[in-house]
């Protein structure tokens, strides 16, 4: 049986070592963080994410999926807050389709509960890693409460590590690493709006946002009928991080931007000026691996912008691949491992350029009228055509569709939308003969 | 005065460490390599390089350009080698311009050597550096040959240390490091052609190329009448590094595609099998410098591809718009570093994309009839507007223009040319009344 050590025991690293040891593995995990599983995840950093089929499909393989839906918010669309405080719900899919909202630290607690109550997995907390040695491979490893220095071997080691991966980086020195890492300009602070008995309470299974041009809000639903809110705004500029210094500009952007925010979040200006700014990155990189000793997955081998809500679902679809593979390679790793990144990468490279357009998207286009307008037509063909039509939303939320696929897909639809958006007077139309005759032309011309 | 560090004892490293201390502060100069002023430099590895007006400018400015041009080689244009052993050639520049090519550790030693006697500077050699804290900033430094460690503290440190830079690999853990490296597929082996009694040692003030498609040989000229030559192919695949396992694949290579280069490469076989392959990069980043406390600069800020023979000449040119921000910025490092990057990055992107093309326009057009129909109808625009219209070669070799305006022109004159080229018949009517009409029509409407 193959000795492998994984570097992380987050979300990916838990499913992944799940996998490993279901296939007969022995698994050692090491993670610099304390176990989740007996501590509370420090506030202020990507607490919140959602769950879609994507990355529910393996959890359910594993026999995990059921326990994490019930730690998870099912969420049914947007609610559209517009300055006046007028609400717009936008549906996320046609079908009642829901996506699933979930505290980061809640979900890796039952992903690693359940790693270390099913398999014979070594988990080691506290465990910093100083050196990865690809050759032999070996990790060096220094015990943050003791500071012990230890260097243990395997036959494999696999970074899971996260978007600033130690794994990675010493891939990075290795010849011809191909790698790129470009932040976007501005950043986001997480604030939290507590529990209360007014209407938002009612308002439980949607993500709420406030598109305000170049800025945004948006809030995720939590179980406990809280919510957890972004500010994303620029790091510089005449609104910006940089810019709010004191409590009175911090009051004025929400009393201009999101005044019916303001009484759902009594601790607004301790938490913005305790908490830090996140940022956003994009990271590509190839190979993702060294041979058969060792590899990258899940943010470690890309890292997204969070604007789909995909980092997560791509990092467990690539432990479903993962899976596949370990299935028809048996222990030729390095073939393995060339399939594996020869089967994701090109999706995760989609994804990833994806993110960067869906966050202008929500961020410039949601509130206005060409958007909604475009909405409803695709909702229209979606409804006459509901096998062969789902805008590309629904694809990478509602389906297992390949990344690439669903951007090709899009790519046509898009130029499809387009020429019923140039129709003189559509909106008031939409549900005419006319449009519908239309309507039917395109499909038909599609196939 | 100011102490900075300089990592670094290089090419850029030198005339920085020069440039700096001409301004009075106090430079210490520390690099992993031994001292080249005393060692020979290891065979096999970037060994010649061209330097054009752009990096001789700041080394004239100096003082050191006339000892530099002392120990290199003019070269006014590049000898095509077709397949049958036919010579054509064609001049880089129409008024007998030439580049040099030098020897990459002669001209670092002339370099060294001059900073070492002009000014007071600490050199420190075989000190490996082994981490770079930016807050302090300080860096922590390996003996070599004693094993000692030291830390040493400046008010600065410069990372003049090439593109597998530490200091770099440093700024790139802070946040928003935006950061890019990609490799080419093909790679290169250095040969050499030793100094002989026959034709070409009379060729010796040009570029031997033999450009064959996807890949080509190409030989710079030494001051002792030898030259040094440079294999490009592909890494892997049919005719490629991987490919080539016995001295009979490589004769064969030789045979099929370089036959009149053999005679003149006696240790063909010994070289091919003993030296190391290199690899080219792209490097981009960005920021270059954290606060007033470090910076990047040269290879260490941007790596090419080698294709323009442009590396050491955007290195130089760093060094020279830098002295021109200290002349204007004094003691205002954070600004003054702000502005280098603001002049300095746009260019370096510029040349960066233009050099990816150009490999491919050397390695596939360069022998094409295309290509030498294009080249004959710029020389003819060039020959009847001197002053208004330079190719894009004799722009970045020729003349200081910003790299930026550089492409900008080119872009504009490659449509120009297009318009000619469409021309039925052009190649012999080039120098006819007809084309001259529209020549002067194409250049009247440019203005």
């Amino acid at each position: 049986m193959r000795k492998i050590i994984v570097l992380g025991a987050g979300l990916v690293g838990s499913v992944l070592s799940s996998i490993l040891a279901r296939h007969g593995c022995r698994v050692e995990v090491y993670d610099h963080m304390a176990d989740i599983r007996e501590t509370h995840l420090t506030s202020g950093r990507s607490i919140n994410l959602t769950l879609c089929e994507r990355g529910l499909n393996v959890l359910d393989r594993l026999g995990v999926g059921e326990a994490v839906r019930r730690i998870s918010v099912p969420v049914y669309g947007r609610l559209v807050h517009d300055v006046s405080g007028s609400l717009s719900f936008q549906p996320y899919g046609n079908r009642q389709e829901a996506i699933y909202s979930v505290a980061r630290g809640d979900l890796n607690r039952v992903l690693l509960d359940f790693a270390a109550r099913h398999f014979d997995i070594e988990f080691h907390f506290n465990e910093r890693c100083l050196e990865v040695d690809l050759e032999t491979p070996a990790v060096v490893l220094k015990n943050l409460k003791t500071g012990e220095v230890t260097r243990r071997t395997a036959e494999m080691i696999f970074g899971a590590d996260g978007a600033y991966s130690t794994a990675r980086l010493r891939m990075q020195k290795k010849t011809r690493f191909n790698f790129s890492q470009q932040y976007w300009e501005q950043g986001y602070k997480e604030l939290s709006v507590p529990l209360s008995a007014d209407s938002w309470a009612a308002e439980k299974n949607v993500i709420h946002i406030w598109p305000r041009g170049n800025y945004m809000l948006i809030g995720f639903p939590n179980t406990d009928g809280s919510f957890t809110c972004s500010l994303h705004i620029p790091f510089e500029g005449p609104l910006s991080f940089e810019s709010i210094k004191t409590e009175a500009d911090l009051l004025a952007l929400f009393e201009n931007s999101f005044p019916d925010a303001i009484p759902h979040m009594p601790n607004l200006a301790e938490e913005f000026f305790s908490r830090p700014v996140n940022s956003m990155v994009t990271i590509k990189c190839s190979p993702w691996s060294y041979r058969d000793k060792a590899a990258l997955i899940g943010d470690a081998a890309h890292t997204i912008y969070p604007s789909y809500g995909q980092g997560a679902n791509a990092g467990f679809e690539d432990c479903a691949v993962l899976d596949e593979c370990m299935d028809r390679y048996g222990e030729d790793w390095t073939a393995l491992l060339k399939d594996f990144e020869r089967q994701r990468k090109p999706n995760t490279d989609a994804i990833a350029d994806l993110c960067v357009e869906h966050f202008v998207e929500l961020r410039d286009l949601v509130g206005t009228p060409e958007f909604l307008r475009r909405k409803e037509i695709e909702r229209r063909i979606n409804r006459m055509y509901p096998d062969e039509y789902r805008d590309l939303y629904s694809m990478i939320t509602f389906t297992r569709m390949p990344y690439t696929e669903a951007l090709r897909t899009e790519r046509e639809q898009y130029a499809l939308v387009e020429q019923l958006m140039r129709v003189e007077d559509i909106e008031h139309k939409l549900n005419s003969g006319e449009v519908d005759h239309l309507i039917d032309g395109l499909m038909a011309a599609r196939r």
